[in-house]
This record gives C-alpha cells, sequence and structure tokens, in this order.
C-alpha cells in the first residue's frame, strides 16, 4: 500500500515538492517528444540501419508507455478516493487523458493481437503522433482559451455557418462565371468551394483564381468578406476573454465590497 | 379550424414539445441539404441513370417545398393572430422567411408558367441554392453579430469608404509604375484594381505582383495598409460586442442595485 | 449679400433642409464619381470617338470643380464669421478640404498657364484622382477611427518600427540562406526585403520564397511574427475604441450620477 | 570631473534642454541608419570605388561607435550614482543596451584580434545589423506592447502550443494524403509542415498545396484553423491592452474616488 501510493506520487504530474517525480515527468515528455521525431523521421528515405533502431526506439518508448498506463490503473484509487476499487479504475479508464494514454500505445499491441491488421502502416503512424497530447498533462495553459471559446459556442458557430453559406454561394457563382474560360480549372463546384475557402481564409495560394471581369467581381466581393471571417471571430474570442477577466474581478472583488 | 391549428404547431420551429414538429423540421432541413448537395452534383459530369435520379428528387424536393409553403400561408392567421383574414396572409407573404421560401419554388415553377423561360439554367441553380437560407429559421444564431455589425454600420462603412479611395489610388500608381515592365499583365487600371483587392484583403493569389522598384514600394505600402484593412473592421465589431453585453449586463444588473 | 448668403447655403453640404442644395450636393458627388471613372477608362484602349467624349465629358467637370472653387472663396465670409473679408478667405483657401478642391482643378489649368508642362500625363492622371478625396465633404465618418489612430499613434508607430527591425533583419538573414540556392530570386538584400514584407503582412504572392532547409526556418518564424503583426495593431486599434467609448459613456453618465 | 560630466549630458538620450546632446543623437542615428543601408549595399554587385567608399564610411562609423561605447563606460557612474567606481562600470557593461553597443563594434574589431577569423564575412554582416538597435536608446513606444505581451506570457504561449501540435498532425496528415499524388512537392514530412506554416498563417506563398480530395480536405479545416490562429492571439493581446488602461485608469482614478 505504501509502494502504491509511493508510485502515485510520483507519476502524478510534479508539483515541484520531489524529485522521483520531476524524472519522471522529464522522462516521458523526452519520450513523447523523441516518438513524434521518430514518426517525421519514418516519412524520410532512411538507410536500414538508422531504420532499425528508430525501430528498436520506438518499441521502448511503446513499452514505457504501457508501463505507465498500467501503474495509472493501478493506483487510480487515490486519484478518485471517494470511489471503491474497480469503480475509480472504471472512472479513471473512460476519463480523456486515459484514452490518449490507450491511444499511445494501441500502434504497439494492436498488430500483436490482431496479425492480419486491417489498419495501414500509414494509419497507425497517425494514431501515434497523437502521443503528443499526452504532454497535455504537463500544460494547462490552453484552458483559458478553451474555456473561452466553450463560453461563445453559440456565437462562433453563428458565423462559421454564415461562412459556410457565403462559401457555398460563391463557390457556385465563381463555377459558373469561370467555368467557360477555364474549364481545367474551375472544372465543377468542388473547384469553386476550394478557390472559396482559399480567398475566404486569405491563403490564396494562386493554384485557382478568376480570370474573367465578372469571375473576378465576385472574387473581389469574397475577398472583402475574408476581412469580416476574420473580424468577426477575432471580435467574439476578445469580447469572451474581456468578459472572462471581468467577471474574475468582479468575483475576487466582492470580499472587498462587503462590509 | 382544430386541423389547421394542429398543422400550424407542426410546421413552426420545434420547441421540444412536438414529436411531429420535430420530425417535420428535420425533414425539411434534409430535404434543403439534400437539395444543396444536388445543385453541386449537377455541375459534374454525371452518367444519365444518376441525373435522372438527381431530377426526380430535385422535382419530390420542390413539391415538399410548395406544399410546406402553401400550408404555412393557410395557418399564417395563426402567427399574427391581431391580424384578419387577409391581412395575416399577406404580412406573411412580404416577410422575409416567406419570400426565401418563394424563391426557393420559383425554380421548379417558373419554367412551367414561361414555357421558354428566360432564365438559363444556371441562374435556375443558383436561385435553388437560395433555399439554404430556409435553414435560418433554424439557427438563429447570427443575430447578435447582426445586430452589432448593424449598430457599427456607419463605423465599418466608413472604414470601407477608406479601403476603397485606397485601392483606387493604389491601382492607378500600380499600373503607371508597372504597365511598361509588364504590360501584358497590367493591361489597364482594372488590372490594377484586382492586383489592389488581392494586396489589401492580404489574399495574394500570385497571378499579378509587381516586379519594377517603385511598383515594389507601392506593393509593401498597400500590403501594409492591409494589416490596417484587417484590424480597424476587427476593433470596430470587437467593440461593438464588447459595448452590447455590458449594455445586456447593465440591463439585468439593474433589479439588482435598486432597492 | 442675400444672393451670396443663399448661395452660401446652397454649397454647403446638405443638412436635410434645402433641396436647392441637395441637388448641388448630388451634381457634384456625380462629378466626382464620372471623373474617377474616366482616369480608369482613360487607360484602356479606346475608339477615336469615344475619347474626345471622355475629353469633352473631363473639361465640363473641371470647369464645375472650378466655379464650385471660386463660388467657395467667395462665400468663405459665412464659414468663418469671426474673420475679416481677407482673412477669411485666406483661412478657407489653405483649410485641407480647399487644397483638395485647388488640386482637383490644378490639372486642367496648369497645361494652360506652363504649355510645356513638366508634369507627363501620368502624373496629371493621379492628382486627377485626388478629386476622389472631395467626397470627404459629404462623408464624415471616417473621423471616429482617424481620431483613434491619432490617439494611439504613438503604440502604432512601436509597433511599426518593431515591424521594421524584424524586416530587416529577416530580409538580411533571407538573402543570406537562399542566395546561393536561387541566385536570380534572392539576388540582393532588397529582395529578401521584398520577400519579407509579403511573409510579413501575410499576402505571401509566392514569386519569392524560401527553398533550403534554413531558409524555410527563417520564412516559419517571419510567418509566424506576422500572426503578431495582425494581432497587435488591431489589439491596439481596438483597445482604442473601447477607450473612447468608455470616456463617451462616462461624460454623459456624469450628469446622471450626480444628485 | 566637470568635464566627465559634461560627456555624461550630451551622451545621454537628449531631454531638450542641450543642444549639444541633440546633435551628438542625430549624428549617432545617422550613423545606425547609414551603416544599415551600407550592409544592404553590401549585398549588391558594386564597383570596387564604390565598395573601397563603403569600406571606409564603414570603418568611420565602426570608429565613432567604439568611443561612444568607451565614453558611455567612462561615465557610467553618473548613470548609476548609487555604485562605486568599478561596481556601476560593470553594472553598464552588463545592461542589455551596453551588449547592444558591444555587438555593433565586435565585427570591427573581432577580425583584428582573431586574425583568421572564425566568422565567416556573411555572420559579420548579420552582426553589423544589430545597430539598428542602437536606436532602442531613442525610442520607447515598444514598452507597453512588450509588457502587455510579457504579461500574457502564459495564455500566447498556450496558444502557440495548440498551433504548433495542429501543425504537426496536418503536416503528417497532408503528407499521407498527397505524397501518392504529388511524391516530388510533398517529400517528406518536413514538406508538410512547410504546407502548414504557410496555411496556418494565411500566407500562401503557392510552392506546395493539395490537390486530392481528402488533401483538400484537411486544406480547408487547417486554413479555417489558421483563421483561428489570428483570432485567438489579438484576443489575447487587445483584452491585455485594455486591462492594462483600466488598471491605469483605477490606479490615476482613486484619489479622485477617495473622500
Amino acid at each position: 500500500m505504501v509502494l502504491r501510493k509511493r508510485i502515485f506520487d510520483i507519476i502524478q504530474p510534479d508539483d515541484g515538492t520531489s524529485v522521483l517525480s520531476m524524472v519522471f515527468d522529464r522522462l516521458i515528455t523526452v519520450l513523447i517528444l523523441m516518438s513524434v521525431v521518430m514518426v517525421f523521421a519514418g516519412t524520410f528515405d532512411l538507410a536500414p540501419i538508422t531504420r532499425r533502431w528508430l525501430y528498436v526506439l520506438e518499441n521502448v518508448a511503446s513499452i514505457v508507455f504501457t508501463v505507465e498506463y498500467a501503474l495509472r490503473i493501478a493506483t487510480a484509487d487515490f486519484l478518485y478516493p471517494e470511489s471503491g476499487a474497480v469503480s475509480s479504475r472504471l472512472k479513471y479508464v473512460i476519463s480523456p487523458m486515459a484514452l490518449v494514454d490507450l491511444a499511445a500505445i494501441l500502434p504497439f499491441w494492436l498488430p500483436m493481437v490482431l496479425p492480419d491488421t486491417m489498419l495501414g502502416i500509414r494509419a497507425l503512424r497517425l494514431v501515434r503522433l497523437l502521443r503528443i497530447f499526452k504532454l497535455n498533462r504537463y500544460f494547462d495553459a490552453m484552458r483559458t482559451i478553451g474555456e473561452v471559446i466553450a463560453a461563445k459556442k453559440r456565437e462562433l458557430l453563428g458565423s462559421l455557418f454564415f461562412l459556410a453559406i457565403l462559401m457555398l454561394i460563391a463557390s457556385l457563382l465563381m463555377y459558373s462565371a469561370e467555368h467557360d474560360a477555364q474549364p481545367e480549372v474551375f472544372r465543377n463546384a468542388f473547384s469553386g468551394l476550394w478557390w472559396a475557402v482559399a480567398t475566404l481564409t486569405t491563403v490564396g495560394y494562386g493554384d485557382i483564381y478568376p480570370v474573367t471581369g465578372p469571375g473576378r467581381l465576385i472574387g473581389a466581393f469574397i475577398a472583402f468578406a475574408g476581412l469580416a471571417a476574420v473580424a468577426v471571430p477575432t471580435g467574439i474570442i476578445t469580447s469572451g476573454l474581456t468578459e472572462r477577466r471581468g467577471r474574475e474581478k468582479g468575483e475576487s472583488g466582492k470580499p472587498e465590497g462587503e462590509v
């Protein structure tokens, strides 16, 4: 029991009191980053010897992550002290971070369980990339932004819906205006949709653009609408952040205001 | 009378109390989305059999929308209980949503009424796309943003007017600077205008750009002005959203503040 | 005297009371817009007959603007009632709007005064475009934004200074990284500067971009700095607009707050 | 002693009281700008005689900057009157502005001290460009923005971390989707990363973009995420600037509020 409690303290994110816990956190972080680098490296043409080393390192990382996952389940009763021995484990297994941990080790174990795996090599590679989310445990700065986005969900969805309608209309108008002049470029309404995405987001690759007079008129209109596509979500998020701060100040200010 | 009231309750947007109303809303939504998909599909080279199926589906959707339109008119007296039998129908027919409903079925009925329709196939297709606005009935999240834009109309128009002047001057300056170096690219002041749109909105397709020293100087100036073209409307919309929230809080706060 | 006062009332921007004043405003606005369109039209290859008509219209507009300018000077004593007959005219002549009016008619009179004008045809054309600023008289919505920009001048200049330094460093780094790989594209540090402008403002024409590893690393850094180049001025302008509104509300709110 | 005090007053940024100090400031500013222009000029193909003149000017500037550096150290005891003769000099030498001054003259002295300098010509050139930061002494408008960015460091880093994860996933997904269709363009995951940078920052050079259906779907998703990449940092900086202003007003407002 004492040992399990010690292990629990070590594998929990370091709160600055334990050297061992900090060493464990660093080790896991290094393995995660190494894993991601290896996924990238795997897309290069590599010498067989390098590829073998990557394979060994990948397996070491997978085994460490598996042990980590097992230990986290084994000590989950300390995380939820109010739950029972079984229910605390179940509760942990379905928590988002535990699912990320599971996804991180699946590409290693799945091919062993299912000899003729249905997942291709590329799909497995992408799943391995999900390991980056394991870092989330040590990094909570995104929470504020996530909360603001959640609080403004309705307005943000509203502006996305407006953008979607605008894109649909623009793509069909543009297809109608340009199809005769550039039949190879504006093949169908989907080409128009791709053009509308590149223009509304102001990316503008330059692979597809209007050349006729009416097409350029529509293009100019959508390009200016792209300014709104930046302005409206920015305004929503900014006002969300300002309100949040106002509320925080209001809450912390209450005790001072009371007599 | 009782039946008409029942129908009215069903075709009104579902408020969570009636299963039939919800089913009707879903059916209409599916038909709208299917309609839009079919407009897109119509721009592809399709096998005759697929094209025939699209034609049948399109007609089914048009008939359903026609019945929906008729029912909405027939039950308009429940929507405006204070108006008379005729005036309530007239009031409804000229309401924005009813006009959208009418536009949605016109492409089906117009060619029957006017055998040699003056509207080309493409124009009809675009009108059919307007059906997407029928979704508006079930989606009111855009209202806040619309109200903020309406409240800040003067300032937003002011910044658009400034952009327009900037574009006019930039396009003529750029035409003067680049016409000799790239006579085929900067043919006339309209080419300059198209360049100015792509640069001010920071889209930058890359089909048209300055190559001479003076041209690049003007280009750099307009590209930086493009930062302002994003910054100013964003600032206006953000301050509009913040003010609105402040006013709402002020109003809801009053009862608390009063003694 | 009575006639001069009447003329003054007519040529002043319409305040909704006089039909003649409104007609005059509309006439001038139409002539201004026609003038701008003609400057654009002049850059096309036109038939001699069209070109002649443009020439006639241009001269008519110039004469009307000259009469307008003369009338405004003749009635300037009503604009500055506190000044004397001469000083009120001088005061008016050096006011920004009067200078715009003067610039608008110079391209017509200058070639007559200086037979072998030193100004080329293109320069005259650009000066004629300045007429668009005459519209300013009827359009004051840009004032708020201008005031906010003026109030935040120091911070906006600060961020521009930062961008300038970033651009200088980025252009030289990029030149150093890419000159060997693309000697024709990154010819000298000025090519690097043009690249830095296109990237920092997120325009990205695609005429010039890094292809080497180090070049792309610098490019990625500057592209992300471009996000800041949008974010910082937007933030400054937004906070300026919000403050301004707060001050306005504060001022108008005072009487309510006082007892 | 009196002379050293006089020199200190002259080399300190002018506060509007001394003509000599202002002349000194202007001289240094001109030399800094000339230096930067010369670094740019050095990347052009120049006639030997021009190159020689640049060399002479560069050496003059370097010697003036060296004398300035020596004088600043010699008079550092006036800057930190509370410190002793030695400690005030040490304190000054390690201050950021003094380090910039040192970096500005190193490219001149280093090749003399180390005959076979390890620094290449290009590296020296880049170091010389650092002189631009000497201007900082006369320009403090960036401080406000720097403080806001420092105050919001956590949130800004959070959004950068989110962008980094998004970029990693997008680049690998895009590589998987496009590698078969464009093996030469999407060679490895690093090509995908370069694409993700250009798209998320909405630069969009057009050297690399998806052509397949799945690739364009991922591309559209990342292009819209790019809107968030602009919106979130802008929101953070704006709310930071607004809060700062609120705090300033709160502080200055206290005395008024108190009775």
